[in-house]
């Protein structure tokens, strides 16, 4: 039997990495790499070293696949999402079939944590269903953007006994953010933040967390919109790509 | 000037634990324990055991603090909740004050990640406020029992383009909960799933999160509810404690 582990290597900082991950490095015969757009050489570039560093003995390999990508325009999100995944999975049975041997384990590296806003785990489900490729596999979790955000800005992500709602900068912008005591928002590339500039509510934002090029702002949303976008503008261009997230939560009455 | 370092350790599996959180062990002077109720002796000693494992020289020591318990019953939760951390407030203080020289590291080790329903963020900033004590802090995150049932159970916490909803048990059982596509459930001693149990709802339940005795039940909320009930009364009953999480999630018509 093959086995692939879907290892969360956290968001950023490469000592984010767990216990739990490294073993499970240095179990991997063949480690899948696909990565895609602006940021795919440094990322395969972090991958690669996360591996150099924590893995004690060599004889692994990597196999690089292009990883498509997912059309962008005119064209519902989910079902993009769905056509962009379809591809994948074929892709990823294909690396499972022909590049791996029985008995071997492979690899994906998730950033952050598999489960949350990565597709690898529903891919794998759904090759399993297929019936095309057979295989076990594990997921190990990872510290995420969330979490790191949370530690940098030092603040707690929920308020006692109340509700956090993760969410994407998409369902923010279209008003379809629930109304729970602190919203994180992930994925937003449309500084979605500033729709909620007219109302009373404190912004955590954070870039390129836990790594040197990290960027922290916080504040009234009102008084720092301008300041974020700016700086989100300016990084986006110095760095070629931006990875970023924030906490919106109302003032405390109580 | 003192510096505290507030460890995610990570929930349930010792191996959770980030090398961020094992460089941080290794800087520690001084622990502080506080653990409360009937699971208190086997925390103290998970925690440790989680110190003898990763600190590799020794010259540490431990400080152990009587946690005051939140009053139960017949007051508000948030009130109490708030009572119990101006009480935990003083301890951490004395124990700031008193138990550490200038110059020297303390920790505070959390189960899960500290910014996840735990007032050590919260208690610090307090005191940093009062003026009584003054340190630096920093925030080191933890893999959450979130992070871990989903691991567990090899499903997304989320679905494609959508929501999460993180609450308690408390808030489900009162309707309080959102109308997210998914809801995670923390802290729940009542059983509130089943509040859900006459709508058409799949549930992802785990208990012991990444321990030798995990617990994992997972179907129709209305399937299953009555199993999850009688399997968690009887592994409270042996072990003295439990310490469980779910998800919930509407079946996809997608």
């Amino acid at each position: 039997m093959k086995r692939i582990l879907i290892i969360g290597i956290g968001a950023g900082n490469p000592d984010y990495i767990t216990m739990q991950a490294v073993k499970a490095l240095n179990r991997t015969d063949v480690f899948f790499l696909m990565d895609k757009g602006q940021s795919k050489d440094k990322l395969i570039d972090l991958r690669r070293e996360i591996c150099e560093t924590y893995i004690t003995e060599p004889g692994y390999r990597f196999v690089e696949a292009d990883c498509p990508e997912r059309v962008r325009g005119d064209i519902d999100y989910t079902t993009a999402v769905q056509d962009l995944n379809r591809d994948k999975q074929l892709t990823f049975e294909r690396m499972i079939n022909e590049e791996m041997a029985d008995g071997e384990v492979g690899a994906f590296l998730a950033w952050g944590d598999p489960a949350l806003y990565d597709s690898t785990i529903r891919i794998l489900q759904a090759i399993l269903a297929s019936g095309r490729s057979a295989f076990e596999f594990e997921v190990i979790p990872g510290i995420t953007s969330v979490q790191a955000l949370a530690a940098q800005h030092k603040v707690p992500l929920n308020r006692i006994g109340k509700s956090v709602e993760i969410t994407t900068g998409r369902r923010l912008a279209a008003g379809q953010a629930s109304d729970a005591d602190t919203l994180v928002v992930m994925l937003d590339a449309e500084d979605s933040y500033r729709t909620v500039a007219d109302q009373d509510v404190d912004i955590y934002w954070g870039a390129y967390l836990g790594t040197p090029d990290e960027i922290l702002i916080s504040g009234k949303v009102a008084e720092v919109a301008e300041e974020i976008e700016r700086v989100r503008k300016a990084a986006r261009e110095a760095n070629g790509w931006i990875m970023d997230t924030y906490l919106l939560r109302k003032p405390s009455h109580i």
